[in-house]
């Protein structure tokens, strides 16, 4: 089947682009000898999972708990869970998943505060488990994270005295210039006699391409959108457009007037995720590169003709190609995607860890 | 089971709420004869479209054919699908819908073009059906529909003629000043011997207790934000927080800084739909309304406590309660919701018109 004969809007992701890319970046990682660490919340899909750890990947990143059980359950042994699990309910299910994987893989989790560490700690020690912990460090996102290299030192030292837990190292997100001299001070102010950090993990797609200039301190690294690239990426400089490896098929259903196409998807297909300055909208229209998707609803597109030549516009019934601002979001918004190569339907993918918000 | 004890992040939907809202939203419509037909894309529930039709709705709106299949499974017969149908593929499975309806219901599909006329005709040619038509007028949004009331007439007398539709009138969203005149003029001008605009559907739950006021010219109304409101539906006077069914249920899982509090949903939760000026963020927390949930990530919720009182600022575990900014796109998020009555858990629904994006 050839994929223009999907019914849209539909979501396909191009095998050979997506393929290329993995090799690519994982040889950038290898290159330098930082590992990688894919996150899967861009993809969502076990299968895909595996093409990036069969590519040299060292594990996986998943944000969620929840995806966490897929992935392990699909083979994945070695995740990175970078968040504060709490609560006694995740707690019981983190253990089971760390006891779970403690046959030839591992858990790791993130913690930045005593309170998440102590919590962590109970769970391993009533699944008479291990569990790996990283401190997560602020380092300036201003999202989590303890605030100070000092902080960073005194949780480590909680982190390696509480039963059950091996402290591993940090992490953060994204990795910017504060990262380095962040985690160099942490590290020291842990001391001779005290932990080693030995993993100390940065993140992010827009700079994946630098991350060796954070080297020796940055040695693990973690990106998920990089699988895909989509229009942010693009807009980062980290890819160009023939990079980017999901499209999203729409049809022009109402061309109402001379100056305005609608298309049959909107934020429920695309997400209302809107993008930097001076590239405004919500994606871009491959075929028509001048045409603006200006707004959205759930259900239609809403699409700016004026700056297109008169003689080159979108007909009623067309079909065209977005490639989406951010395509982690757009992904937890389909059942499916489908896997296309030259053009031909080669799979269809159900998005099996979309929705996991637990 | 106690909807405090609920892992979260959970969505509930406060039944006492929600079934005051339909009964007090099915008499205003009642007291001024208007025919209400509520759109589904709020909840996707057939178990809550039944509540709505069961309380008086003449049928309910679903916004794509995919939508229309669930809800026509469970026992919902007349339907309207306000969309531009078109596409082999969509055709026939528009004139499968058409011909199970048939038996007792009734699918009515809206048009902007002869385009779409036309393919709508062959679908209901090809299934041995007549489908109803309404035409899809613009009178303000600037989204689809015909541009003018001549178009309307003149789109209404192709569809009179085309083989396999019935003309059944004008749809339009939102109801505006323009609604009236416009379709009056519409009616007019389909003169004495043309089709009868029997219908003429406004809607929009912002403006609905106003509907009265457009009448008799429009005599049907669709709104769907209204069966839960939310942060929007307060913003534009539609209703109170206490009106507000739909509550998503947080934790606080990093306290970072004194000002800063991060939540365990972000836009995957949620959505990153905004809201109006003066009204910013992505949520109202009920617990602490000074707050402001001013960023978000796909999975944290980024939290400015500023304006807090110091002595009164959420800790780190605590749990809180967010109302969203749009119900309609927190609801596709979710593999299920939580009926709760009075503090306690009565059921949980799994929302089956989910991510129905064809």
């Amino acid at each position: 089947m050839d994929a223009k004969d999907l019914d849209t809007p539909v979501v396909t992701i191009d095998l050979d682009v997506m393929e290329r890319t993995i090799r690519r970046t994982q040889e950038y990682f290898d290159r330098h000898g930082i590992a990688f660490r894919p996150h899967i919340k861009t993809h969502k899909i076990p299968a895909i999972a595996h093409l990036q750890v069969d590519a040299g990947a060292r594990g996986i990143t998943c944000q969620k708990l929840g995806e966490a059980e897929v992935f392990l359950a699909a083979g994945l042994k070695d995740i990175l869970i970078p968040y504060n699990i709490m609560g006694e309910e995740k707690l019981d299910r983190l253990g089971r998943l760390a006891r779970q994987a403690s046959a030839g893989g591992q858990i790791t989790v993130c913690v930045d505060s005593a309170f998440t560490a102590e919590g962590i700690s109970r769970a391993a020690s009533r699944a008479g488990v291990e569990i790996g912990v990283e401190v997560e460090c602020d380092t300036g996102m201003h999202r989590a994270g303890v605030q100070s290299p000092q902080e960073a030192a005194d949780l480590a030292a909680l982190i390696a005295r509480l039963p059950g837990l091996r402290f591993r190292g940090w992490m953060t997100y994204p990795t910017t210039p504060e990262t380095v001299s962040f985690f160099e001070e942490a590290s020291r102010l842990l001391g001779p006699s005290g932990p080693t950090a030995e993993v100390r993990s940065g993140g992010g797609t827009p700079s994946m391409w630098q991350a060796h200039e954070a080297l020796p301190v940055v040695n693990e690294y973690r990106a998920g959108t990089y699988v895909y690239f989509d229009r942010n990426s693009v807009g980062a400089g980290a890819a160009t457009w023939d990079d980017c490896a999901m499209l999203v098929h729409m049809t022009v259903v109402s061309r109402p007037t001379r100056d305005r196409a609608i298309l049959d998807g909107g934020s429920k297909t695309l997400s209302s995720d809107t993008t930097g300055e001076g590239n405004k909208g919500f994606g871009r229209i491959v075929e028509y590169p001048e045409a603006v998707l200006y707004g959205q609803s759930e259900e239609h597109g809403h699409v700016d003709l004026s700056a297109c030549p008169p003689e080159r516009r979108p007909e009623l019934g067309e079909r065209v190609t977005v490639i989406p601002n951010h395509c982690c979001v757009t992904t937890n918004l389909q059942d499916e995607v489908v896997g296309v190569r030259g053009g031909k339907v080669e799979i269809t993918w159900p998005v099996l860890a979309r929705g996991k918000i637990r």
